[in-house]
């Protein structure tokens, strides 16, 4: 077994997932990892030993790597992604992946033009309570969909800001909107009211939504909403449910590692809580890829532009509500 | 204390419902009972001590009362109403006030005209957990609204007939519709997708629609959806969910008499399942009021109008999904 | 297929449940029902097209049956069974197998004496959940047993009176001492204290205690406990909790038709409510070994003496607390 | 108001719950901090800007303090109790007072000779929920008891040692002796069964049992039972139960800042998340009465010597199952 080099631009949190998963790995060198933070890119770095960089692009520039790991916030994409396919270097890049569609499918097409291998965090992808819904639903269609992310304002100075983040909807309930293409198909139709952010603000049209409330038809004939708010003291509630004939599912994520599916049918209630580590298995997945050894990547860019439009035309649509 | 003496037209679920609060009462009796069905109405009014008739018209023509119940199937208000108007006897009515609207908009023209005391069974404004979540409304206005109906198809043979019932909107959702005017305020803008009935139907457009999401605005500057459904193999969920700043609420009714009302805030989480009976609870506010006691009705044919058409917009604002 | 001719004596809550599961079966005619209220045994016979009597060894007597279902109260038992071996009818008996151990020791020598077909309706046995948990303790034994009875004081006339009933171990907790012995194997000792009724009592001694506790020693080497109390609005918790290296099982019954099993893992915790109904199937099997068809009688007479003489000694074996 | 200076010999788990609440306060200076392990007393003291030692001893020899936490391993206490009155020095101390029973008689009869200041980490005395069902029980006293610390193994080297930690009974399952003792009064007689650790061990008295099950007897007449374990994957459950007349209650401890309350009476069940800071209550409370202002410690030494020596006729009355 050769042994993989892998490289991680950002250090934040989730950042410190993959970089632990990475590290479980007995196959992989962490050898290089960057942040625009200098102490934190060295403290993460000296953990790995690793070497450390204030720039990804410098890291790219100067690191002999099998893979990278894109993990920033969704404002600096593009020019790392540019830079990887320039290099002909796979890359496995966190959602969203921009804060805007127009970047996205920017890099969509340099990926494309160039073959590259790349796979994106939309990790519910990897847990196998999800691939039991899937299989569920292949044979009896759902109906009715709803999705939900009621969360608090995370605590990291951009996320506020829809010219940074993207909005809630693009940076957090992406997710939800990869749930519902995975498992009910494409959207044909979303239409999106929001209460704004009150109180006095320099561009309130800056400002992320309090909450939003999106409506969404398929493409099957089902029809569904998600929620979203960030207004709640922690994460209230995160997933899914699905309606359809005899049958209700419901999909939850308490942390990144623990999730719980519910299905309900005329026999009873199954009830399952999964401790399946679903940033591994992503990550493994890739490795294996890249590689060469088997192909289990379940999201690649291409498969992810599709969610991020779909994020980004929720967020489009958005009226004020009142 | 003088005796109050009562009808009840109709002997289905809920009428059983009336019939079982008004006989546990000291001051009432109920003297007659009405079925188009002779031998339920006459088995009905037999454990009652009280007259059988088959039609409720000649139940309200030959009986004296101080007030009447009239629980009959969405399709067979208007002509009851009337007659109880011209009688100036007070009424008692079940959701939905009609199958459509115009019957009900009628009705409630002669209600005006003629000042009477009425009651409309919106049974949820008597439960105390309901009322506990008013007063927080109050203090902290909700953002976003979600609500839910997701049941089994009633085993009624003009309930999968929307002209008959007026659909599941009309004949069940109305309840969240009207949780939702009664905690968040009036709604400016609805507008619902939903999923047809399939098969080989002779009049495909009277079928109730398998599954809808309706998405709402409200004056506050709230949002929110509604999601019904008919396709499970029982109730599943029926209830609201609330989230406002720096809190949610869970509002579940899990049978008439078993609520759960969920608090979630910074401090942790309080929930509280109520054993009260919100049947006897406004009937009792309906008689004490025709007493001429107190005035505790909490909601009058009027006021069951904006919920009603509401939920009449909800249907008729249908559009297909996919 | 040959039709099975089928009795009841007893026409309570649980013969109720039996008489509809026969009822549902294609090959069975229940012909004689009995129960020494005159008009409930006529209205119940006629319900099912059968006959009724007031005294069971009539109905024994007189009619040709294929087996017979005792139902009845605790004190009644002895005679009934007796006169079924004499006329070698096979009979489905009623936990508990009676209010003391003498009559069942008695009952069990001529049941066994007369190689009679038995069955009792420690109906747990037959439910999918419980074969699963049966499964799992055979590769992982338990270590540790926890079971509950906490509920209300049942509205029969005889239910109180130890002497009549038995008792709350010998009349209910008996279904928890059966799974204790089915899942984790016999007990080697047993001692229990109790908190007695107050109050005025003619016959304290003859009050079933309010509460008690129970300690269990098995010959595996694991320990336990059994809870039992009566004091509770309703049914507040009846079921068992189990322990073993790496998992726990929690199984509860909310209702005969309506049990939950929980197992925790380190690989998380997978739920199950199952809508499987015991009785139909205990009754099913029954009939199937009484037809030669099959044999898969969970609990005979014998196997229910063991159990019955475990909640027996679990009685005597009780002292105050305090 | 003048500040408080505060040391702490001990750098664990429980002991960094303190020092975080002692950091918060705003009239605390914590000057020292003690641990045998020189690096981690190096560390801890840094982030305090406060004084290492490596020994507790020579902490109490060197600082002049308002008052000391001592939260070592059940093992070393004993010398620091006695150091600590001799300098009539108040403490606070963490359960268990001891591994044994006899250092904790003794440091009990110095404490009270002394006269001196002293409080004990049973923290659940600090929660409102706990409050809440003590007001409940001193009207309505609870019939049956049931407590449960089903657990993990530990994974610190002394733990597993009966001779070091003094077993789960002692180190543990303390917690749920003392609410027993609180909420439902002493205990008269206690019993136990327990399945030792198998598998090749040089002592194999030493080792803890895998599984323990206790019968209690309390004053008031009411029973109960302590179930605890410690093969689990990860905590399962650490809690209690009470049964009086007409209600239940249950009180888990799912995180040391996450308890959840549930009442169920007539009316239903009322349930609630506290997410409450015991440690920073009982801290707050230690350091008001240390500085005169109020006298709200719940748990003093001689309070908590109660609570241990019935932890320990726990332990000693063990016999083996089986």
């Amino acid at each position: 077994m050769s042994r993989l080099r892998v490289g991680c631009v950002g250090t934040g949190f989730i950042a410190g997932k993959h970089l632990a998963a990475l590290a479980s790995f007995d196959d992989v060198d962490v050898v290089a990892v960057a942040d625009t933070d200098a102490e934190r890119a060295a403290a993460v770095a000296a953990s790995h030993e690793a070497r450390a960089y204030t720039d990804g692009l410098d890291l790219l520039g100067a690191e002999d790597l099998d893979a990278v790991w894109l993990c920033v916030p969704p404002f600096a994409h593009g020019a790392l992604e540019e830079a990887a396919v320039r290099r002909a270097l796979p890359f496995f890049v966190e959602k969203p992946l921009a804060h805007d569609l127009a970047t996205a499918e920017r890099v969509a097409g340099s990926v494309e033009a160039a073959g590259l291998r790349t796979a994106v965090g939309y990790h519910w992808r990897h847990l196998d309570v999800v691939q039991r819904v899937r299989r569920l639903v292949e044979e009896r269609p759902p109906l009715l969909f709803s999705g939900y992310w009621l969360d608090r304002t995370p605590p990291v100075p951009w996320w506020a800001h829809r010219g940074r983040s993207g909005g809630q909807l693009v940076e957090q309930t992406t997710h939800v909107f990869d749930l519902a293409r995975l498992l009910v198909g494409e959207v044909t139709d979303v239409s999106t009211t929001h209460v704004p952010a009150s109180g006095p603000h320099e561009q309130p049209d800056d400002a992320v939504p309090l909450a939003s409330s999106v409506a969404l038809r398929f493409a099957s004939g089902a029809v569904g909403s998600v929620s979203s708010a960030r207004v709640l003291p922690g994460r209230h509630r995160v997933g899914i449910q699905l309606v359809g004939d005899g049958y209700a599912v419901e999909l939850d994520e308490r942390a990144i590692v623990d999730h719980e599916l519910r299905l309900t049918t005329a026999t009873g209630v199954v009830s399952e809580q999964s401790l399946q580590d679903p940033i591994a298995a992503e990550d493994r997945a890739f490795l294996d890829a890249v590689a060469g050894n088997s192909d289990d990547v379940r999201c690649t860019y291409a498969e992810a532009l599709r969610t991020h439009a779909l994020a980004w035309a929720a967020d489009q649509s958005s009226v004020r509500g009142g």
